[in-house]
C-alpha cells in the first residue's frame, strides 16, 4: 500500500503543530499541504524552528479544491465553530476522510451543540453529523473503521470518559452524584493570547475556571449517559437515563498533561483486585489506556509527550465513594495522538503505529 | 508594655523559616532563641541567607531551662509526634505561653490521635490536650485569647474548614457527601529530602498522593462535625452526627500556596447573592478572609505570601451542588502567619499585627 | 510631619503594582491617585484581588491639575518616550516632586537617547534633563536629596553598576574586555501581551534576546565610564574615556529576579579578602547592598521581594579575570523598592522606610 | 545483519533512563540486560512507570560475565571514577564495544584527570585510555568508527566545543580571552538527593555555581587546544598553545536543557553571513547540528528530547566580539543521545537512526 497522503487545515495551532510532530515519525503517511492563516507564506519553520532539518514546508491559505486533490484524510485543527462550513465543503470535492478536532461533530444532538456553543448548525453540516463518529477508539473502534468523518474528542472529555465508563456500564456507581476535577497544563488553552496565561499571570499560580459552563460537559454527559444507558444486565432501568456530573476544571502551571479527580459513590462492595480486574478487561484491546494498581497513581509526567492515558483508582471505604484518577497529555490523547491512532484504524493500520 | 520574648522550637524547617520571616517584621516582638537540632552552632544567614543584615543569630541546641527563663511565648515548629514530649517539659519549666505548629495537640481526642499517626500520648500531654485551643481564629477567637497553649491548625484543615464551616453551622448542605479536592504546593512537604520532591521529579508533573488516609483528614472531620453539631435551629438532629469526608490532596509544581475545591449538596434553593451575604456574615470579624463575589474566583497568586485565606464559590444548579473554592499560601495562613495571628490574640495585641 | 502624599502615574502595570503592594507597608505616606489609562473606572482590586480589604481606591484617568494639587511626591511609571511629555506638564503646574520609572531621563545625553530608543527629547523635556539625578542611592545619595525629578535606574543597570563600579572606580580592571552575562524573569518584559510571554513559549525553556542591542547598554555605559573616570588615583588617564560593554539579556522562566554575571580582566594580584574589603568598604552606607564571602553567592531566591541587591565574586585565577554575580529583584530593587528608596531621600525619611 | 545487543550498567540514573527511552524507538538493537545497584530486583517500571506496555525487564546486579556474553555493546552510565575500574574488566572478558557516558575516559592526560577529579586511574585504565576515542561524532567521525572504547561528551563541553571550534581551527578569534557563560537545567546534577536540588530550595531562583572549578573545564579546554593547533594556514604558531577558558555553569529552574552564551574577541572583520557560511561548511556532514540564520537564536524549547546542537550568533561590532549561543538537551545530545548516535558510528548504520 502506498503512503497515506495527509493535509492539515489549522498546522500552526497547538493541536495543528502537535499533529506535525506526531506525523514526522509515521512511516505511512506523505505529509502533504498545511494549511495556516496566520502563517500563510512563511514555511512551518519560521513558526517553529524545533522543525529545522525535519521538514521544508511552506504554510498555505485554505484551498480545498487542492487539497482534496492531493490528499487521502484532513486534519481539521479549527477553533470550534468554524468546522461547521469549512467540512462540508471537503466533502463535497471527492472521496476523502476527515478527523476533525474541535468540538463541531461530537455531540450528536445539533440543539444540545447550539446551546453550549452559541452556534447552530447548518443545514449540511447537520446532514453530516449524522455518520459523524465520536474518534474514541476504546469505545468506538468499530465505528471508526467505517467512518469517513471522525470527531476527535476533547481533551477533558478523553480523560474523564475513559476513567469513569468501565463504572457506568457495569452499573456499579450511583450516577447522582458523579463528580469530575480536572486539572490541565496552559497548552489546553491554545496559542491565542490572553492576559492568564501571560507567563507572569499563572506562574506559580492555580485557579478553577469556568466552573459550572465549561463546553466540555455536554461531550462528557453525552458519553456517560450512553454508556450507562448501554447496560443490559440485571435491574436495567426501563428509561433512557440522562446523567449529569459536576465539573471543575483548572489551570495547572505546566505546558503540558491533564490529570482528573473523579468522586463516584460505590453500589455494593468490592476491593482493589476486583476494580483492577475491571478495569483491565474492559481494556484489554486498547493499547494506550494503562491500568494502575493500588496504591500506585497516575502522575502527569509519566504520559507527557505520549499517547496513553493513564487510571488508577482507591477506594475510599469511610465514605463508600471510588476515586478515579486518569492522566493524559492533553496535545496527545487529548488532541493530536488520538487523531493520529484514528486515522491508523481508519486506514487499517496499527492502532500504534507511530505513535510509541 | 514591653515587647513579647518570643523563641521558635524548630527555626529551620520551612515554617520556622516563616515564623522569622514574619518576626522580624512585627513591632511588638522581640527574637529570642532560635532552636535548630540541625544547624546548632551555625548562623540563621548560613541557613537562609535571605536573612543577611536583618538578623544576626546563632542557632542554638533545645536547652528548655534557657528558653523558658528568656521568653514569654514559644513556637514549636517540629514533626509531628515530637511536641509530646518537649511540651509538656517546657509548661513544667514556668509560666509561658506555647503556639505548637504540629498536629500533636489538634485533635481533642487522643485515641483518635493515636489511631491517624500511630504514637500515642503520654500521661502530662494527654493531661494538656484538655486545655490544648485549636487556632482558627475565626472560629475560636475568645479561647485562644485566654489559652496558654494553642495547637496551630494544618494547612489543608484552614482551608477546608474555613471554607465550609458557614455552611454546616447552618445546615445548608447534606452531610454524607463533602468532598474536598485539595491541591498544595511543595514546601507543604517540608525541607526533608526526598525523592518525589526532588526537583527533575515534580517539575512539570502534577500528581495525587496519600488518597484515602492522609492525617489531616480528623482534624478536618473533627471541626466539620463540631460545627455542624453547634446548629440549634430548626430540624436540629438529637444524637451527635460525625460527619465523614471524601478528602484527595494533590502536589502541584509550585512553592508556596493551597487551593482547595470543595463540593457539597445544597439543600433548599439559594442565590449567589445569598451565600455571599451568608459567608460575609459569617465572617465580619475576621481580618484574613475574604469573600470573592461570583463569578471572581480566588486564585493562589492573590494569597501568596500574605495570611489571607480567600473563599468564593459557584452553584451549579444542574446537579444541586455548591462549589467551594478556599485559596491560602500553606506557610502564611497555613502554618506560620496564622500562629502569629494567634499569639496577638493571645497577648491582646490586633489580630493584624505584623501580618499585613 | 505629616505624611507625604503620593500618586502613581501608570499604577497597573507590574512597576506600578509593585509601588502599591511597597506604599501600602509604608508608615509615612498617603497614597491619592492610581492613574491607569486602560483600567480608568475599576477599582484597583478589580485588576489586581490582591489587594482586597487592603486598598479600596478607584482608578483615575490623567489628570494633571488634581494631581499636582493633591500629591507632594508623584511616581511615573510608564512605557519609555511617554514621560517625555508628562513630566514637564506636571512640573509646570506646581511645586512637585517626581520619580519616574521610565528611561527618558536616564541618559544625561539627549542625543545619546534619541539614538537609542529613537525619539528626540522636546524642548521642555530636554530641560529638565539638566536637574534629572540619577536614582542610585549607593551612588548619588547628595544628589538625590537635593533633586525634584529622579530618573529611577533600569533593572538589569542597577544590577550591572552596582556589581562593577567598586571595581572601576580604583583602577582595579581593564576596561576594554567587560562583559555582562544577564538573566531576567518575565515581569521584566511588562504586562504587555506577546507570543514570547505567553506561557506555553516561555515555560521550560531559556533563550537570549537583544543580543547587541538592549537599550540599557548606555545607561549602563554612562555609569561605568563616569566612575571610571572619577578616578584620581595614580596612573590616572588625561582624557575622559568612554567605557563599552558586551551585554546580553536573557529570559528566565521566572517571574522576578535578575541573577547578572560579570566578566573583568584584574590588573594585579588580589585575593578575595581584599574585593570583600573592598566592597564592603564601598558600600558602607548602602544598606541595601550585601556582599557575600566567598565562596557564597548570591541567588535570585535569597533577593525576591525584597529591596537587597546581592553580590558576590570568584577570582578566576587561571585566566586573570573576576567574576561578579549580582542578584535583585527586577521589580523592586530593579523598579519600584528603587523608586520608594529615592522617595524617602528626597524627604529625609530613613532610607529603609517601608522597605524592610 | 541481526540487531545490536545492548545492555546498559547504571540504567535507572537520568541518562540510563534516558538511553532505554531512546533504545525503545531504535528498530536495530535488542536491549538486554539492565543493570542497577539500586533498584536490582525491581522491574525498570516500578522505578519509572513511563515505560509500563512498553518494557517489561528486570533490573539486575552487575554480572561482567553476563553482560559481555549477552551483548554487543555496553553502555556504562556511572557516577565518574567508578568507570574505571569496571570497563577494563568488561573489555577482559571478551570482545566487546563499549560507550563510557561517564568523564572516565575523556581526558586523554592522566595527570589532568587525576587533578580535576582527585582519583588517579589503574593500570589497566591507563591503558584503554590510549585506545579511547573522545566521541563527539562532529569531530572525530572516522575513529569513533574503528573505536572499541567510546568516552562520551560531557554535557556542557558538548555544547561549548561545537560553538565554538569553527572559529578556532580557522584562528578567527583570540585564544585569551574566551568566556563560557553556560546555563543548565537540573536533570544535569543527577537523580542523587541534594537540598540545592529540592523543589522548594531551586524553584523560581537562579544561580551560579561551582565557580571556577567544575570538571568540565578541562575537557573542553582539551579540545579547544587540540583543534586550535591543528590549524595549518597562514601564521601558525610554531608551539602547542594551551587554551584556557573562563566558565561557570548556572543552574536553571527548568528539568532539561542547557543553554551556552560564549564571548570571543574576533580577529579582522566578518559579516553574520562569513559566520553562517564559516558554520554551515564546518558541519555540512553533521545532522544533528543546525545553525540559525542572525538575527534567529537558539532557544532551549526547540532542542528538548531531540539529539540537535542548535548553534547562533551575534556579532557585538561596538566591542569587536562575537557572541555564541549554543543550546541542547542536556541528557540527550548532552549524554544518552549523543551515546546513541556514536553506537549507531560505531555500528556502521546511519548517525540518525532512532534519533530523529
Amino acid at each position: 500500500m502506498g503512503k497515506i497522503r495527509v493535509s492539515i487545515v489549522g498546522a500552526t495551532g497547538y493541536s495543528g503543530k502537535e499533529l506535525v510532530r506526531i506525523l514526522l515519525r509515521h512511516p505511512q503517511i506523505e505529509l502533504m499541504h498545511l494549511v495556516s492563516a496566520s502563517y500563510a507564506g512563511q514555511n512551518i519553520c519560521d513558526v517553529y524552528p524545533e522543525f529545522i532539518n525535519q521538514l521544508d514546508k511552506r504554510l498555505i491559505e485554505l484551498d480545498i479544491d487542492k487539497i482534496v486533490q492531493d490528499s487521502d484524510l484532513v486534519f481539521t485543527a479549527l477553533p470550534h465553530t468554524i468546522s461547521l462550513n469549512i467540512i462540508p465543503d471537503i466533502f463535497a470535492r471527492g472521496e476523502i476522510k476527515v478527523v476533525d478536532l474541535s468540538a463541531d461533530f461530537r455531540l450528536r444532538d445539533a440543539d444540545n451543540y447550539a446551546n453550549w456553543y452559541q452556534k447552530e448548525h447548518n443545514e449540511k453540516s447537520r446532514e453530516l453529523l449524522k455518520e459523524a463518529v465520536y474518534g474514541l477508539p476504546e469505545l468506538y473502534k468499530k465505528e471508526i473503521r467505517k467512518a469517513n468523518l471522525v470527531a476527535n474528542p476533547g481533551c477533558y472529555p478523553t480523560s474523564a470518559i475513559l476513567g469513569i465508563v468501565p463504572l457506568l456500564t457495569n452499573h456499579l456507581v450511583e450516577v447522582n452524584n458523579i463528580i469530575i476535577d480536572a486539572k490541565s497544563g496552559t497548552s489546553g488553552a491554545g496559542r491565542k493570547l490572553s492576559l492568564g496565561l501571560h507567563f507572569s499571570e499563572c506562574n506559580e499560580s492555580f485557579k478553577a475556571y469556568k466552573c459550572v459552563k465549561h463546553n466540555h460537559i455536554p461531550e462528557i454527559e453525552q458519553e456517560l449517559s450512553f454508556w450507562y444507558n448501554s447496560y443490559k444486565g440485571k435491574g436495567k432501568q426501563d428509561r433512557y437515563e440522562e446523567i449529569v456530573i459536576s465539573f471543575t476544571p483548572h489551570l495547572l502551571p505546566i505546558s503540558r498533561g491533564i490529570l482528573s479527580t473523579c468522586y463516584l459513590n460505590l453500589i455494593g462492595q468490592y476491593n482493589e483486585k476486583d476494580m483492577v480486574d475491571l478495569y483491565q478487561n474492559f481494556y484489554q484491546d486498547a493499547p494506550f489506556v494503562r491500568i494502575f494498581n493500588p496504591p500506585d497513581l497516575p502522575e502527569i509526567r509519566f504520559v507527557q509527550l505520549t499517547n496513553y492515558c493513564d487510571i488508577g483508582f482507591a477506594l475510599d471505604r469511610r465514605v463508600g465513594k471510588i476515586k478515579i484518577i486518569s492522566a493524559l497529555d492533553n496535545l496527545t490523547k487529548g488532541a493530536s495522538g488520538q487523531a493520529v491512532e484514528n486515522m491508523n484504524i481508519m486506514f487499517n493500520l496499527p492502532e500504534e503505529m507511530g505513535l510509541i
